[in-house]
């Protein structure tokens, strides 16, 4: 067999490669995957790639047009449907080809265009930026069949199977491990449409394959994409990303309040409300899942206006083609119309959330979540069809459920790992996120650790006099002069500081108001007001001693904004559960401090880094190896979805999680006491030292200090 | 370590094994399976064996009771609640032993009672008897949990795995390929029970657990016995199967009319009901499932009943234990009331039938069945859960339906195939199952081929004047003097010939009589009557020529009953088809006769094997090698439920079995004109030669008569 010189850009892959050989299999064989959906045939362009013509020394080619076999008719009729296409990237017929019909003949230089190369990659910001991988669960192949006829009568499934397995041979390659036809299932729903849709269609269809194994759904002709939704449940708010399989985008983001906070405002409470009420589950449930298909309507909705909005840009020709016009398109070549995506065309949900979150959307009890022994009824990752939760994707859809770690370290702890990746690290990372429970993971590559711990509901501004969200009106920062002692405050959506009307106080600022009353000496390491200084801000006030942030004609209340010694209070036990819980980590694991803090959550994102640790909420470490990456949960759930070997591998890194419980440790109520202290009453803290004013060195602390 | 010699009765297993070893795993290295079900736990009884004392010079050993570890205190309690059992089988506590709980310490010669006895088996009356071993597809196992704290709060679902990996390997072996905790799954209904049955039975249950991966079942206590049902679903009748899944007993068969009778006689006549009337399907559909439910409650109870019956005979301890009382068992012990079976408790069902009941049961549209080019929807077998069905077994159930081979040759036939097995033979079968329909099957080991063919309904006696079912007053058999031309013949319920008062003629006289009228001439191998004869029975009546089988006087009816020329016709057609489609199958396969012939279903059962060769029914073969089989497609889905190696076996085998449509053979007109001739216009016949009267000999066919 005679063999020719191949040169693919941009990735510099090179070998030789038989006579004959279709462009696109001559890349595979040179490690270079290029798309393909409709099983090489010239339907949906996703292989296009660019013959560069011209003699190329460094690698001692010639590279011309006639080097490969002439465009091919169906090739021809691919491109004159696409003139705003060729015209936009200025490319020529026979420059420009389809690489599964274009044959080689001889030496080439062949440029991949990036919306050819396979296996897409999204790019997450986390702690270490990385690329996702696009994998689905789902994949779709574009089947075509001879019709049956008395002489072949073989059975519908068995015929389309068959086809399936040529298909997958196709797009992945001769020599890609792919299920033979008597190995693939279809799910018994998607079974009972089976036989109208392949007559409809005239026996060529696309088929969406779970799993390499369970057929999910039959469309009528060619279809390119499909849709899935990651899902974050929290106590408060269910946030949707609805995504699109093959290339990860993210289509629409809708969030709604969650509907049980009408049956409590924790877990705690919604757990007492299914223990005292027979049918209390079983409205939680419902409640769940009636936002959940609220949510995938909105999405769905959302998606299709931006996607209208898009298609109203393109040229006429473009938009006939998305709009599907039979006489624009061949009958065997329908495009589905891009901005009329169905709710049933969604074949996949993930979903993470807490343990309680994770219970009730499966309508398992979570009563033993509450009580002791705190005990899960399961920890791994659950698969289930959509139709058993009355979930209203496509009804052979799958439901995903990442792992739980324990009764109160859920499955958006695991979405948080799966983000962030501390299982793959030499350094031991330390991972919190904070909410009214602060979940926190502690580890490297060959240990993880997880605790949880209650911080009640301080940090996120409730319970403190003024707190409040972080609305318009709210105090956002706070910093006090150590010489005068009089502050000055930022107030969300105002540019400026100490500009507008102040109307209370966000959890940021009061981590910052706290950390600078103690940086300015107001207040000392232990939290008590001193009396005898020299500003009236300091004061006795209805409930004990206060610092006055906002006088009331600043306000748009009419009263004092104060920090009060019960908010300081307030704050130290809350920050000393989650230092206890970092502490116990630390010893349990033999360190001393952790290489890197990662702040999960909306709480970390807005925190001042520098006074977190001042306080002693978090431990001593270079603060800029401390880092806030947002919903890293809400992240997670969408690696999952799409990348299923990322399930796996959190199932496999959740269930060699050591899990520990902070009551059982002995010295927990000592660890605590000490951890009341700002930032600390025995820890050095060398990274924020300087800060810290009249600082008593604790001899034995000292050679920890730089 | 020290080894001992173990021999082992009845199997004659003998070998050297180390000390302190159990019994029962020393039986396991010698290749001598032990039952189990409580895993090691001295609980279930399973594993009873006899020590026999003596010095066995053949073995050249003196065996002891001294030689294996004494009795446990568990053992000792085990068989102190069964004095019954003790003394009715003449054993002492010491001789009998728990093969789990002793251990050995000497050489022994044990003796393995077949009730203890793995690969449990059951014998199938077929052409080839068989036994067929018990594997089925679900399997129980007792776990014992240490209850969580907060030292070890992992998920209720985690520790039972890890458990039931446990209680597996004890059970199987250590060796055994058991899947791991972490692979192992439960079915979504299933998981939705578990924490409440885990705390209810203090952490001590019986498991199911489907095809070695899905946990289906979670019971309190120790429960001995799972139950199933196999299903045939005939067009008419409707025949369910109640076993226990341990022992492969029937515990009940019970039989309704097949309810979809009201939309159609035949399945040609339903498939045009669903194509007529739009909720046609859903009707069908809905009315097989009621009856299926219908069934289940009636075979449960019957199978109460008659377990009660054999309850009130046993001992009073024996039925306190049967009654679980629990006085009598430890808590730890719960025998489950026998006589109790609960319908969730079944926990699959296997059903067959022909493609258009196979198509109804799963609700999916049959008209492609009933249209060229006669397509079904799937060929394979299909496992979907009973919940999806509303068949109302388990819940967390399993419906498996046998894979169907074509249009008219269904799940029926395929367990046809799995009772007979002609794929294992090196001789070749033809298996005929004859109904208003008739379905073949034709080869060995290397090759099978298949066809079926309309045979109208004839055969079993309708649409001949006085045809009628095999009921009381129906002659059933007939004999003709060659030479007077009288008759004889029998009537069903009496013991002699020519006795009681006939009423009509059944589908095994008909054929008798159409054997006879040629036999003795009296009509000729076209089928014609002869008109010049000296009796008077032959006449010229209404219809036509015919010959009377009884008189008005010899008849409940008052009217002659005779055969007439139409009635010969219609068994001329009829089996003109069944050969042609015989000799179809032979020659494609390159035969001139099959070796054996065996005829599945009621109407097989009860003809007369030489006489069906004499008027060509069946193509030529020595009498001997013609069988009548019975129910051979209930007996298929029985070993299907029994078996779950035979499921992936049919299922290979189907798919390699090659179809045949007739009207598509070139030769058929041809074919089946010959074929309407007695026994047929150019077959030799050489094993019935000699009953065929003034037989003009074919020169070709010279050859083959003997």
């Amino acid at each position: 067999m005679k063999k020719h010189n191949i040169i693919l850009q941009p990735s510099g892959s090179r070998g030789q490669v038989d006579e004959g050989l279709s462009i696109r299999s001559a890349a595979r064989e040179l490690g270079v995957e290029i798309e393909s959906i409709c099983a090489e045939n010239a339907t949906c362009g996703k292989c296009m790639i660019l013959i560069e013509e011209g003699r190329f020394e460094k690698y001692n080619i010639d590279s011309k047009r006639e080097n490969v076999s002439p465009v091919s008719a169906e090739e021809a009729a691919y491109f004159a449907r696409r003139p705003k296409l060729l015209k936009d990237k200025g490319w020529e017929v026979g420059q420009v080809r389809l690489s599964c019909q274009c044959k080689i003949r001889g030496d080439i230089l062949i440029n991949v265009p990036e919306e050819s190369r396979g296996n897409k990659q999204i790019v997450r910001k986390s702690a270490s930026n990385r690329a996702i991988e696009i994998k689905p669960s789902v994949r779709k192949y574009l089947v075509s069949m001879v019709p049956p006829n008395l002489e072949r009568p073989i059975a519908d499934w068995e015929r389309l199977a068959k086809g399936i397995e040529t298909s997958m041979q196709l797009v992945r390659g001769v020599d890609a491990k792919v299920p033979r036809w008597y190995e693939l299932d279809i799910d018994y729903q998607c079974l009972r449409g089976l036989s109208k849709t392949l007559r409809d269609s005239k026996w060529n269809v696309t088929i969406s394959v779970w799993q390499d194994k369970e057929v999910i759904e039959v469309q009528a002709g060619y279809v390119e994409d499909s849709y899935g939704a990651a899902v974050d449940i929290g106590s408060t708010t269910v946030a949707l990303y609805l995504c699109n399989l093959r290339t990860g985008e993210v289509l629409a983001s809708e969030s709604e309040m969650n509907p049980q906070i009408v049956y409590g405002e924790d877990v705690m409470s919604r757990i007492q409300y299914t223990i005292e009420h027979p049918d209390g589950l079983e409205k939680l449930h419902k409640a769940i899942i009636s936002t959940l298909n609220k949510l995938l309507k909105q999405a769905v909705k959302t998606a299709n206006m931006s996607l209208r909005a898009q298609v109203a840009k393109q040229s006429p020709d473009e938009a006939e083609i998305a709009s599907g016009d039979p006489e624009v398109i061949g009958a065997s070549e329908q495009v589905r119309p891009r901005n009329d995506i169905k709710v049933e065309e969604i074949l996949e949900m993930v979903l993470v959330g807490n343990s309680t979150m994770h219970h009730v959307l499966l309508n398992l009890h979570p009563k033993d979540l509450g009580l002791a022994p705190f005990v899960p009824t399961i920890h791994k990752s659950v698969d289930v069809k959509a139709r058993e939760l009355g979930i209203q994707i496509n009804s052979s859809g799958n439901i995903h459920i990442l792992p739980t770690i324990a009764s109160f370290v859920g499955a958006d702890t695991s979405a948080m790992i799966l983000a962030e990746e501390p299982h793959k690290q030499d350094e031991n990372w330390l991972l919190i996120d904070v909410g009214t429970n602060a979940e926190l993971i502690l580890g490297n590559r060959k240990r993880l650790v997880c605790t949880s711990t209650p911080t009640g509901p301080a940090l996120e501004g409730a319970h403190v006099e003024y707190g409040m969200r972080a609305a318009p009106g709210a105090i956002e920062r706070v910093h006090i002069d150590e010489k005068t002692l009089e502050p000055k405050y930022k107030i969300v959506g105002e540019d400026d500081w100490n500009t507008g009307k102040a109307k209370g106080i966000c959890g940021s600022a009061i981590i910052d108001a706290v950390a600078e009353l103690f940086r300015a000496g107001i207040v000392d390491s232990r939290g008590k007001f001193k009396k005898e200084l020299s500003t009236k801000r300091v004061r006795q006030g209805e409930k004990g001693w206060e610092y006055v942030i906002a006088w009331a004609e600043e306000t748009s209340i009419g009263r004092d904004i104060p920090m009060t010694q019960q908010d300081v209070r307030q704050i130290q036990l809350a920050k000393a559960a989650l230092f206890t819980a970092s502490r116990t980590l630390l010893k349990r694991s033999g360190l001393q401090d952790p290489d890197k803090v990662i702040l999960a959550g909306g709480f970390g994102s807005y925190i001042d880094k520098e006074k977190a640790m001042l306080i002693g909420l978090i431990p001593d470490c270079d603060l800029k190896n401390v880092y806030a990456v947002g919903n890293a949960a809400g992240d997670g759930a969408r690696i999952a979805l799409l990348n299923i070997e990322k399930r796996n591998e959190i199932d496999a890194v959740t269930r060699n999680v050591e899990r520990f419980e902070l009551p059982t440790d002995p010295e927990f109520q000592n660890q605590f006491m000490l951890a009341t202290s700002f930032p600390h009453m025995s820890e050095p803290f060398p990274h924020i030292a300087h800060l810290i004013p009249n600082r008593v060195v604790d001899p034995m602390a000292k050679k920890f200090m730089k």
